[in-house]
């Protein structure tokens, strides 16, 4: 897969010009000569970027963002306009309009290259996490990120600590956000503390000297500030230094220097970012913390409990500890279901994995591991200790009938437990047996369970004992 | 959490120096004079990074990653050796031992910091993913990465032709990778194949004329060459250039320029960087697709199954098309299980499993919603077709006995299937009650189910009618 980029002019040798610059560089150039037809022909192509002039015959680049909205993989693709005339009006009317930067013609190799790798390489980053698309709904990808609406914290990093001020007191008519500046030298509390940034504004100058550039990668670096947004401002109007500070990691840039206005409107659209990527980053831990919770009881299932079980088990091996397992099935449970409906069954199954989490001691392993069966797995926990606590189990169920809602008449519930206590084989057994001997374990807790059925129910079996 | 730097040097003023450095770039630091008690230190103390002179009271740098090793959180730590005399012999020792990098005394604070800045942030974005160690383990992110043993694909970057084939000669006799001389004016065919480069060395050169730093910050950005590793090779001897190209994202460099024997080394360790890299993206994939599917047949589970439901309901609707929603729950599975033990009843349903995905269409939903529960969404269904497809599903299960594993007599399995066909509700009912409306057609089902297990199971029950 090759960058591919859509460049929208009226004017052919505009973009024959700028088709031969982007070619060179082994980009994938597709074009338009204008608005008409924009949707369908991005729908078609799935260009990784859009260049478009300022003026198109039917209309104004601006139009873009809204034109591409109704589909929402297209929303964010990134967009930079080009004009003839970069006037300070036009150029804040197009960050408003959700373009990502405009550059005026001719455009300069640098700055172009710069900005379309940092666009493309902000994109590809979160592509990476492109999960098939019901596993994205199934695990909240798909959910839209709510507008950014808290005060956001805003570092204002310059060479001199007026400089600062005076950005804090420009910046204060435009927003809401908490405003503080940091001189260049002196960033030990932007580093030290977290959240102490979500965009970093920070200055940097064509000095050799000038630590701007170098710091602004060592943002990047920080535990504490790389997630932050980062955009550097020039001291004067330089497009080769702004295209450096997009290579060495910057989000954005204002090549032309300082201004109030536009620095507004470009921490808008960074926060946005920021929000999306903090959000995909969540969501990623969300789901593979999902993937090991049962969804129903919110309990570990057996993905997790089958490996953590094997682990405790040679943990309690190497430290000549003892250790039990229980396997827990409600009885008659399949005529709870047929009697009061699913919704009593599975609320049930809820409020029984809310009373052994009460029980139970936070250290203790609670997993449901099949449709109406449980384990529980205790660490430094020996015959007697275990056969308590199994008992207790039995009691927390079968004590106090369950209240369901819609069911005026409580339900009586019991459960057969079946225990086995480890270590059933002395230490120094040979490791590559674990999973067997897992396996092993398990079974045996299986065994004790069933006789427990056998035996009548709602009652402890305790099998074998500690090698 | 700031970063931690432990110093490990036995001459005072040394440390000192260092100290005052790394303190001034806000770095916590922490000392050492020797070898003595190193492990126990870092375990207490946990830096990122370790810089240590090359020759110590007890011993030399070179013992550092094996005295690290015993220790699996600790084997990953980056180490700089700092030496007074930069010679070949001892550099190409230190990295032989797994120590990232060699500098000569005095260091240079550009050099240092940029090493710092690059080794730190390649450790915080893998830290990005650390999850609570049971989960870790269950999802496989505690496993090994295996040592990097095919050959891999090598890039050699240069600006002339001559000096990549001299490259790849030199090269040649230290190791078997495929070596690929590519023109820094010539590089279609690095970012458009897929796998061309699984690193890609690359020269750049103080030239300001010169396009390498520029290619490579390209090279990260682009889709297809974004994960390989980097190796910036400079000209000539530059420490400068080599901060420089670190800065700007290469994983590696060689300050003092070319020499095969060097990059051998430095080959190899950004080889098993990047495997540790692609396989913690592919475990990450693989957990969060496992978060969507039940681990013992594979289908679907409930997370994935009822938001899909939902979206084929509203399309559906929207399109004003029919679907039919079977639900699904084997006669008698208990049974099964008592008669036959867990592992038969665990066998059942996997059968069970295949045997759906046979007869089901590619396009068919089959997900496991409960423990022998099972719900099949098919899409462009109407009733007729859906009653069929409903019989079929009985059919596949109750027309073959269960051959299972262990039991020389085949078990037979019936099933009973509840049907309701959709949309039940007109097209333009209000969206925000999906939630409710998904929840009332599961619940159809189940009493469609119900009512085919109160006439005697192993038979079809439709309910309700599309409106």
């Amino acid at each position: 897969v090759q960058g591919t980029i859509l460049i929208i002019d009226g004017v052919a040798t505009n973009r024959i010009m700028l088709k031969v610059q982007l070619s060179s560089a082994y980009y994938r150039v597709i074009q338009a000569e204008g608005l008409d037809g924009i949707l369908s022909l991005v729908r078609r192509s799935r260009p990784d970027l859009i260049i478009a002039a300022m003026t198109l015959p039917d209309g104004d680049a601006t139009a873009i963002r809204s034109l591409l909205a109704p589909d929402e993989s297209l929303r964010a693709i990134p967009i930079i306009a080009v004009t003839g005339q970069n006037d300070r009006a036009s150029r804040l009317r197009a960050l408003a309009s959700g373009i990502d930067d405009v550059l005026s013609q001719p455009v300069g190799d640098r700055i172009l290259q710069a900005r379309i790798r940092s666009l493309i390489s902000m994109r590809n980053s979160t592509d990476d996490l492109r999960l098939r698309d019901g596993t994205s709904r199934a695990l909240g990808f798909a959910e839209p990120v709510s507008e950014f609406v808290a005060p956001a914290q805003i570092a204002l990093v310059t060479r001199e600590a007026r400089t600062g001020t005076l950005w804090r007191t420009e910046l204060k008519g435009h927003v809401s956000h908490h405003l503080r500046p940091y001189r260049l030298d002196e960033l030990g509390g932007l580093v030290s503390r977290s959240h102490a940034a979500d965009v970093i504004v920070i200055e940097v100058s064509e000095d050799p000297d000038d630590p701007g550039l170098r710091l602004l990668v060592d943002l990047r670096s920080r535990f504490n500030t790389r997630h932050a947004a980062i955009i550097a401002v020039p001291s004067t109007a330089d497009y080769h230094l702004a295209a450096d500070a997009l290579d060495r990691g910057a989000h954005d840039t204002m090549p032309l220097g300082f201004c109030a206005e536009e620095l507004s409107l470009r921490l808008a659209t960074q926060l946005q970012r920021k929000a999306q990527s903090d959000k995909l980053r969540k969501t990623v831990r969300d789901g593979l913390r999902a993937a090991v919770l049962d969804p129903m009881t919110g309990l570990y299932n057996r993905r997790y409990a089958i490996p953590q079980l094997s682990k405790i088990a040679l943990l309690a091996e190497e430290s000549n500890k003892n250790f039990a397992v229980m396997l827990l099935d409600l009885d008659h449970f399949k005529l709870i279901n047929d009697r009061f409906g699913h919704p009593a069954g599975d609320a049930v199954l809820t409020e029984t994995a809310a009373r052994l989490q009460a029980l139970m001691r936070p250290d203790d392993l609670i997993a449901r591991v099949g449709g109406e069966e449980f384990m529980i797995v205790m660490q430094n926990t020996d015959t007697t200790a275990a056969v308590t606590a199994a008992e207790r189990v039995c009691r927390t169920i079968n004590s106090k009938p369950y209240h369901l809602n819609g069911h005026k008449t409580p339900i009586d519930v019991t459960t057969s437990v079946g225990v086995v206590v480890g270590p059933t084989l002395p230490f120094a057994t040979q490791h590559c047996a674990r999973e067997k001997r897992t396996e092993d374990l398990i079974g045996q807790a299986d065994r004790a369970l069933y006789e427990s059925k056998g035996a009548g129910r709602n009652q402890v079996t305790l099998i074998g004992s500690a090698a």
